[in-house]
């Protein structure tokens, strides 16, 4: 197909498509004239490849260069690469250091659990971080709230290994690994907004559960 | 105690300090003299929170402000809205929707799994677009890898509110419920990380475990 069809097919602008192949992010097509280009269906999986890099996962391009370099090599090159490339959240204020404290207890977790990590996966940082959020308004977590998250993550993550096993392809499974990787946290979170509420009208039974309260703010000073 | 006190406490520069006091974010102190002003532990716990809501919610001075007037009021607010200021995730391309369908389902799965939840909750769109994003590369998830996660939302739904019922007021409480519908994304987000690495370690037995290759990407060209 031509340049004109990909960008049909998959929603994105010519002129974005040139720019993500200037970019080395897809791969080039199979020339035919001077002034024809072929392109085929690995090229339309390559652009929401990239689309999910960098719109839902917010990447660089360079990040997403790099990802997408390791779908050549071992899968697991692929899992550590998008890992990293996702990096560990927002910058903390300047001289705020991770504690030493939080980084151990996340280790010790991870120990507890029998999980095989290396010390530079980015989710020990970003627990950690977490933890110290907690400890500044005072909340020291028990191991049986940790050991919640710790099995909540577990089940997910089999779940996200049997996925990638039924997937028809190497290929197909890089991808959905990449991808489940950027956007799987969102569904995590997602349904635990919804796990949220439901949790909560048992604990304030006697709350309406219709809507929020879009009332403007007015905080309240202390007499 | 002076502003210079809860500075030194909080890590909090004094500028900072008194921004947030003009935008309404901290109570005011008691005025002693015409020029002092005293602070006390409930301002070194309000400082805190506002960190917590601006670095690492990233929210707006607004909306962490809309949070906040609500902790006057019942808790189940509070929860809410925390959840809509936090939104839905970063904006979207221009022309795409969340699909009827993706809503569909996760509104189906929400009744399947008995939680009650209101249409607005932000949750139904989160997901949602994980589902998109995921039809995007043809991955079609089960019903099963949809109640794997639904599984881990529950089970880290119900040890937030046993954390929740263990706080020594209910002002600590309505803190933790801000504090950890803000950071506790991450938390599952990093364990996720973490056992991501372990499960793939069993999918892929050959792959050394060390660590990530850092290696500079060189992208192939397809021939």
């Amino acid at each position: 197909m031509r340049i004109s069809e990909l960008s049909e097919l998959t929603g994105v602008p010519v002129a974005t498509l040139k720019y993500y192949l200037r970019e080395g992010l897809l791969p080039e097509g199979r020339r035919r004239t001077s002034n024809q280009t072929d392109y085929d269906d690995a090229h339309v999986r390559s652009v929401r490849l990239v689309r999910a890099l960098l719109e839902t996962g917010g990447l660089s391009i360079a990040d997403a260069r790099r990802v997408l370099a390791t779908l050549d090599e071992e899968p697991a090159y692929t899992f550590a690469a998008t890992q990293h490339a996702l990096g560990v959240g927002r910058p903390r204020t300047p001289g705020t250091e991770t504690s030493a404290r939080a980084l151990a207890r996340v280790a010790d977790l991870a120990a507890t659990r029998g999980w095989r990590v290396s010390a530079d996966n980015p989710g020990l940082e970003i627990a950690a971080r977490v933890l110290d959020d907690f400890a500044a308004i005072g909340f020291e977590p028990t191991d049986e709230y940790l050991a919640a998250y710790a099995e909540g993550a577990e089940r997910v993550a089999h779940a996200d290994v049997a996925a990638l096993r039924d997937r028809e392809s190497p290929e197909a499974a890089a991808e959905l690994m990449i991808v489940g990787t950027v956007v799987g946290d969102a569904l995590a979170a997602g349904l635990r907004r919804l796990a949220h509420q439901d949790a909560t009208a048992e604990l304030f039974p006697t709350t309406p559960r219709t809507s929020h309260p879009a009332k403007p703010a007015s905080r309240e000073e202390p007499a």
